[in-house]
């Protein structure tokens, strides 16, 4: 059965974005074997704005061949847009009603594990109805005092289990949880 | 010179304290060596409530007697009240004004380092005015939605430098952090 993946960085106080949107804070170290965690995966989950935004982009031509490297490798997955839009798109397969439902035949299709990639609120509809089987949360080194909170609008209490941690030369650390409910 | 030491436990939201004060969620696990952390320092920074709260508790006579000892421990301690209220007392001396200059004398005596013990107010005072020298954040495996942020009214952002994590059996993680300015 394939699994649901969230994996982003947060802020040490909780923030996946500063208040006027910044994520300048982010770092990519190049320990994190970003490309080891697109391997295990053969599906994307977008919002509707995040794939308009992401699903479709290009790197510029003087872009290194590691950024050409990755954006094919995300290219070369199976997308899914969770969108109120109908659309067509032959890229990717929009999903309009019946989230719940709709997810758990993908689940049960098997092969890799599925990312989800956002944005903000498709991730708050997957944690209110416990949809992420797998928690990846990079703690990064720094306090913004407010911004765009990842855990909004909870309907109750969300209790994990830590099942690994990695510690990257920058100074974030790598949470990996699963669901404990 | 003594530094000061901040050591709490925060949810994976960034919250010390439920929307009611709620801290059942808290572990404490006697892998956590706590005992290893109070034999490291030899004074205690309290809010003026705290204090009152916890400065001079008393465990119940059934105690155990590892609760004992930690008490024992605690009152062991070199004690200061920051309070805008002037007291004598005679188990802790109390500070009314000029907390920057005050704290900076008190670390050049030498000795052990300083337990940073709360509440709340007195470390965001502290944090606002970089008094704090390390951060022992223990990332609780929960999150809660709302509660009482730990970096709360920060003027800009706060950046720390990781020097070390502790993995615990119940699945926190302390992350150890140095002020990075």
């Amino acid at each position: 059965m394939k699994q649901v993946l969230l994996d982003l960085a947060i802020t040490l106080d909780g923030f996946i974005e500063g208040p006027n949107g910044e994520t300048d804070w982010c770092i990519m170290d190049d320990d994190m074997d970003f490309d080891g965690f697109l391997s295990g995966i053969d599906t994307i989950f977008y919002g509707r704005i995040s794939y308009d935004a992401w699903g479709n982009y290009l790197p510029e031509e003087n872009a290194t061949p590691e950024e050409q490297k990755l954006w094919e490798a995300v290219h070369s997955k199976n997308k899914f847009v969770f969108s109120s839009q109908h659309r067509e798109d032959k890229n990717a397969t929009f999903i309009n009603t019946d989230i719940i439902e709709r997810v758990s035949e993908i689940k049960k299709q098997g092969g890799k594990d599925i990312w989800l990639y956002g944005g903000a609120s498709l991730i708050t509809t997957f944690i209110q109805n416990n949809l992420i089987d797998v928690y990846r949360i990079s703690v990064h080194p720094i306090a913004l005092g407010s911004g765009k909170p990842l855990f909004e609008d909870l309907k109750e209490r969300l209790n994990l289990k830590l099942i690994k941690t990695n510690v990257f030369k920058s100074g974030v650390v790598q949470l990996i949880y699963t669901s404990d409910s």
